[in-house]
């Protein structure tokens, strides 16, 4: 830690000395300009100077991301709140759970059969890194597409399905494009491996669409891979086909990774065309058990990609953890082919609800297209911390917006896992916080 | 891919001009040297132009691992054999695993009960990221020594606990040694972070023991973390008391780390003493459910440190994965308190079976002090690629012994995770193939 810290202050006088703040694009431009000039009087190649300057840029980001996240209470994220929440009942007060995206539903019933086989067919071993054969096979019959077996590695959650794909695919000085509002874990595993991530920021004045220029003046030649999320956690907003294009096409010029994030899917109440279906062949499509069937506590995800993808995903796999738990793989093979439709129906009627709720609260938002959550705006001069705090004194828990990327600070994020009559009365406390 | 081959081939061009093989100490000294030089020349901090190379060392290493890994066939681990002995029994032949360090011990009776009541009692839901505060407890009493609840992370396997260590604990350029011969993960590990790997070799002939000297000066202003691995894999190794005090001594002289990772405590059939013991705060043990309860594939682990490290490895582990499957959770809490003696006393009786035999074979090997391997020795020039290979031809798998370290190419690992008919008729394969 003394060493580092060493370090980081070593890095803190140079960046004084050459007035850096890698944030500050302006400046980075400067810096990159000066370094080609330095690498031409010392002989060193342009773009291994560049590169150079972006490991550099990288680390010392990495460390004042480190120092903030010691440091800060980190009030920012719905893993926040919830931990909160959960301290605010161990002291005996009630709490409304509307922070966490955590479905209520039971399993599927198979998987309890599973789970008492489990010890008697000994199914307790190691198993092949990227999963059991079976469950590879009957996913990828599910996902259909002509995907095989081999196009598929089982993870432990889908969160470790992101974290691997962005290990694979990203290193040090890298950039991703994240789409915002978004879940943070993606900037998060960036963050991880040393990589940068940039923001395209959405509006809910313009349906949460990204505009397709801005992203295209976004890409660069250190652009590595462009991050999506449909159905959106927190908007719940599904991309049209002829946006969902233009984003794939863009990707396929500049030879970018596409991440797809798609544990939503079974809660898409429209038309929803999964990304796998453009067929460009730098695609991660990623999804789970965990959502769809209500498994979040099992932890078994899933990522779709051409086999030599799959396999670099694979090694990190092995290198962080083996393989996922067998008993855990044998109660996804149970789940697997369970229909996901009633807990849609439910989710989607408990959206119903809560929009018409929040129409009478006046707090504009976007009808979802999918998803588990509502992501509604506050009115003027309130910000999502007042809000969040007050209401948890009230009794109910929901997530800051600004969670899901910094400027979003004037929306909460809604989650609807939670029987319609709780929710009701969640909102109606949430009422409360709002006025008082 | 291409972009990164580019930067690959730049560094490449660079190397040759500047004729840096940084594998190479010497070398690589005079390259510090240059660079020190130069940043007097335009006026940057020594320090931290070294950092700057460290970093630049360790992308180039790594690109360099990668370029390896994608080429090898990958002789060279147990895993490798494991998978090839696999694709053999796919076509119908039999094979003698005694190269996989997986006991074929049940797991305890109480795990069958836990794991059939799941379902009912609801637990498969997210639980806190270093685990549910029951195991943790029930894992902190087991320990003994004053640990508390806050001091333990469960984790997915004991794997996933030295990677989170390491990817807390070390990033680029950072510098980690190991005492070889020795598992693979720590250094596949270091790798991931970009840190690099120094080996610190031991001998059969000195029984396994490390050269305090040797390790003394291999330590330098980039060292950050010691591994140690007692009882051994693969050697069955203890450290005697008076060796592991003078490594925690020289640890804590230059504010090292010391992960100790003590998985096969349980197998301990000598005087065995957890470096927990020795009081040192800069140290992580690791151990797990894996190997004293025959859990393998449960993939349950843990780690006990200062709350403060533990805090940055749970940091790290809800990055990467959220938490521990609940289910699994349960399970180990259910084993936490079942004798592993069975299970150590019928894995002695079989690594003397094997001892009895491979002195008869003449192969000479140290008796373990621990563990569930023999690391014996082959005649003078044989190689262990030729024997494994020839031995899998006959029916048996063993280990190469040049997976734990490059030096090792004379060595073969047997696992004893067998009945012992099974390992004598292993062992006469073993001979035959030795013999042919």
């Amino acid at each position: 830690m003394q060493r580092r810290n060493e370090i980081s202050k070593q890095i803190g006088l140079i960046k004084n000395k050459l007035r850096i703040n890698v944030k500050d694009d302006k400046v980075e431009q400067d810096i990159r300009l000066f370094v080609s000039k330095l690498s031409t009087e010392i002989g060193i190649d342009h773009e291994f100077a560049g590169r150079l300057l972006n490991i550099l840029f990288a680390e010392s980001l990495r460390l004042q991301e480190n120092d903030k996240k010691q440091d800060a209470p980190q009030f920012g994220t719905h893993l926040a709140i919830f931990m909160k929440a959960k301290q605010l009942e161990a002291t005996g007060k009630k709490v409304i759970h509307m922070e966490v995206g955590e479905p209520d539903f039971r399993p599927p019933k198979t998987v309890k059969k599973a789970l008492s086989r489990v010890y008697d067919l000994g199914h307790y071993r190691y198993t092949e890194t990227r999963g059991i054969p079976e469950l590879r096979s009957a996913i990828a019959q599910k996902i259909g597409n002509h995907i095989g077996a081999n196009q598929v590695i089982v993870t432990p959650g889908a969160r470790f399905a992101v974290f691997s794909a962005i290990a694979s695919f990203l290193t040090t000085g890298d950039e991703m494009i994240c789409i915002e509002p978004a879940w943070p874990a993606y900037r998060e595993c960036g963050t991880f491996v040393g990589s940068t991530t940039k923001s395209l920021r959405t509006t809910l004045e313009e349906g949460w669409n990204p505009d397709i220029k801005n992203l295209e003046q976004m890409i660069n030649s250190n652009t590595r891979m462009i991050v999506l999320n449909y159905p959106n956690n927190p908007t719940g907003k599904v991309l049209n086909r002829n946006i969902a294009n233009k984003i794939v096409s863009l990707a396929k010029d500049h030879a970018i990774y596409l991440l797809s994030d798609e544990v939503y899917s079974d809660y898409a109440y429209n038309d929803f065309k999964s990304i796998l279906e453009y067929g460009y062949e730098k695609t991660i499509i990623i999804s789970s058990f965990s959502k769809g069937h209500a498994m979040t506590g099992f932890r078994v995800g899933y990522a779709i990609a051409e086999e030599q993808m799959i396999d670099k995903m694979a090694k990190v796999q092995g290198t962080a953890l083996t393989s996922v738990a067998e008993p855990m793989q044998y109660a996804a093979l149970a789940a697997v082919d369970a229909s996901p439709t009633v807990n849609a129906r439910s989710m989607n009627r408990r959206l119903e609800v809560i929009s018409n709720k929040l129409r009478e609260m006046s707090l504009p938002f976007k009808s979802p297209d999918g998803g588990m959550y509502l992501y509604p705006k506050l009115r003027d001069g309130l910000n999502d911390a007042r809000v969040v705090n007050k209401a948890l004194d009230l009794g109910v828990a929901v997530a800051p917006g600004s969670g899901f990327g910094e400027c979003y600070s004037q929306f909460i994020r809604i989650s609807a896992c939670q029987h319609t009559d709780l929710l009701l009365k969640g909102l109606d406390l949430l009422q409360k916080a709002i006025d008082s």
